[in-house]
């Protein structure tokens, strides 16, 4: 029931799913109005099941308010059939602040990890590295400052969804920071890069810095909440002021308008590029199911996409390979302290036999 | 000496400030090579002075380990004659690092203030909020992390400068957050921001955004080094996409070379909007005196601009402006802690009667 184009698009996509996939899809909202929609479009009524919600959050409510205000919200009713085990993963072009924090508060957590992270999925330039013009960034936005743990937490997310829904066997990660040397940054920063190198599960490529981002100079690039979302509005404001002049260049001259006009199968192409509809939204990691936001102006094609990517991640087993992570991570740091400890044991016995 | 085109280009922009205004120049590097290239154009000897230095610090050198081997480099020699108070501001086009480590190293800060700021002057598209198309941020790498009153301070920093160097009488000072809301962001950007809106000193305009940089929502924008290098290095990295996907446009269809061949003097004049040569380069705040990193690849007329916006600097008290407005809030905040403590005491001493 969420986002701009909700309950006719979501519904139009579950159909189109449903027609495609063998998929089993759980449409939740006002049982009569999806009803109604459903009914309109050729789909495989065995494929889909209505599962009713009374209440529904706008995108310009306040998310904490929101949720508290409206249990049997179509988002928290959705959210407990995932955590009980009803659905694998979660399709949302509702708000974003709502997605996160109802996930906060109703799934469960992969072990070990607290803080989930929010990925931008955006297109880069062709890059000979990698078979996939697509990459991540994360987090970029459900989290402010993060520890140096939260960092190596991201690297496994983001390297695992970008394995299962891309093209990419081993995606390079790339730590966002000040400069490309290992020592570059605070501590917090230095000892994520530290944790990342030593990881043989990842392939790290080291420190990327601000204009890696947009050239895509790794597939996953890792960061806190605070600078993935001011780096990712920069962009957006970048574009919008090449856009903004080059309105101000067509009405102004005749040669230039001109100019635009020629160009304008080539600008196409370019919005092509950029177009958030072709690659299914964003997904939001930590989770024991994946969820994934689509973008609030999602038509059926956008979700329809979300929805593919959202079952391939639940297939995939993304946040099975996203735990099994985070607890060798846990076992080779509870070994280190125990070796630690035994050794500080070993010079205490050796130290009170010496005395003895 | 520094910079790609020293001594040449610095000796000229000196000859030209030297025929055109009355300040004094102190050339800082080899004696002679200098004098060599002031002889061969039009100056006025009674304003330039040429100070020696036998050494000079490259832009490929690590900043730390140059500066403890060149103790008579260019660069240091010309701090010393700042902090010596032999000259008034200081202009560099060489190594950023070095610059600001060494500033670091021998420049008086002002006092209170221990965290140093560098400021990137940028170009926004034409605002109806202000006179002049020119907004700054700071701090872009001079620090890594920082507290609730560095961002304060950077605050005071950029306010004065911008007053200065350009149009704007009172310049609009936004923090960079990642929501416009005063409750966004971690503890200490939530009490910079308090400090900031309650402060009458400052034009305020609350929290920006990662789009405000580049559309100009302010004329300051203030934040730590960590993002706000990154949200810098993202912009260029962005214009680079757009570059090569326009030199990929112009290889691929004759239509679209016509049409960017068309457009090229709007294009022209898009560079001439983000060309650094036209404001003179980055201060450095914190210190008793400006200090002004040119471009490395300035010329003449980039460092006769940055020589005249360091003396404009200098002239208008950009450094004691900040001065005053650090005493200030250290002598309000002293105010509100013994408000506080008498509060305690009389409490303690009500008590105490009471008890007697």
């Amino acid at each position: 029931m969420g986002g701009d184009e909700a309950p006719t698009e979501p519904v139009r996509a579950a159909a189109r799913i449903s027609r495609s996939t063998s998929l089993e899809l759980l449409l939740v909202g006002k049982r009569e109005v999806i009803g109604a929609e459903l009914a309109r479009v050729k789909h495989e009524p065995a494929q889909i099941t209505i599962v009713d919600a009374r209440e529904a959050i706008t995108m310009d409510e306040k998310p904490r308010a929101a949720i508290e205000a409206k249990p049997d919200a179509s988002l928290l009713v959705a959210m407990r059939a995932v955590a009980a085990g009803e659905a694998d993963a979660l399709v949302s072009a509702g708000s974003t602040g709502a997605l996160v924090l109802a996930a906060a508060q109703i799934l469960p957590r992969i072990p070990g990890i607290d803080r989930a992270a929010l990925a931008a999925v955006y297109p880069t330039r062709k890059r000979d590295s990698s078979p996939d013009p697509f990459a991540l960034i994360l987090d970029v936005g459900a989290t402010v400052r993060v520890r140096s743990h939260d960092l190596l937490f991201f690297a496994y997310m983001g390297s695992a969804y970008a394995r299962a829904v891309s093209k990419t066997a081993r995606p390079s990660v790339g730590l966002l920071n000040m400069g490309s040397e290992a020592n570059k940054g605070d501590a917090p920063l230095r000892q994520a890069h530290a944790w990342m190198r030593d990881d043989p599960r990842l392939n790290f490529i080291g420190n990327v810095e601000g204009n890696d981002i947009p050239t895509g100079g790794a597939d996953v690039i890792v960061c806190e909440g605070y600078v993935g979302n001011i780096a990712l509005k920069m962009g957006e404001g970048v574009s919008e002021v090449f856009k903004s002049l080059g309105k101000q260049a067509f009405k102004q001259r005749l040669v230039w308008r001109v100019g635009l006009m020629l160009l304008s199968r080539g600008l196409r192409r370019l919005k092509d590029i950029t177009d958030y509809r072709e690659y299914g939204g964003a997904p939001l990691l930590g989770f024991r199911a994946p969820v994934i936001k689509a973008h609030g102006r999602s038509g059926e094609v956008a979700i329809a996409n979300a929805i593919k990517v959202a079952a391939k991640a639940a297939r995939e087993g993304v946040c099975q390979e996203i735990e099994r992570a985070v607890a060798d991570f846990q076992a080779r740091r509870a070994e280190a302290e125990q070796g630690a400890e035994n050794a500080v044991a070993a010079e205490t016995s050796s130290t009170a036999s010496k005395e003895a």
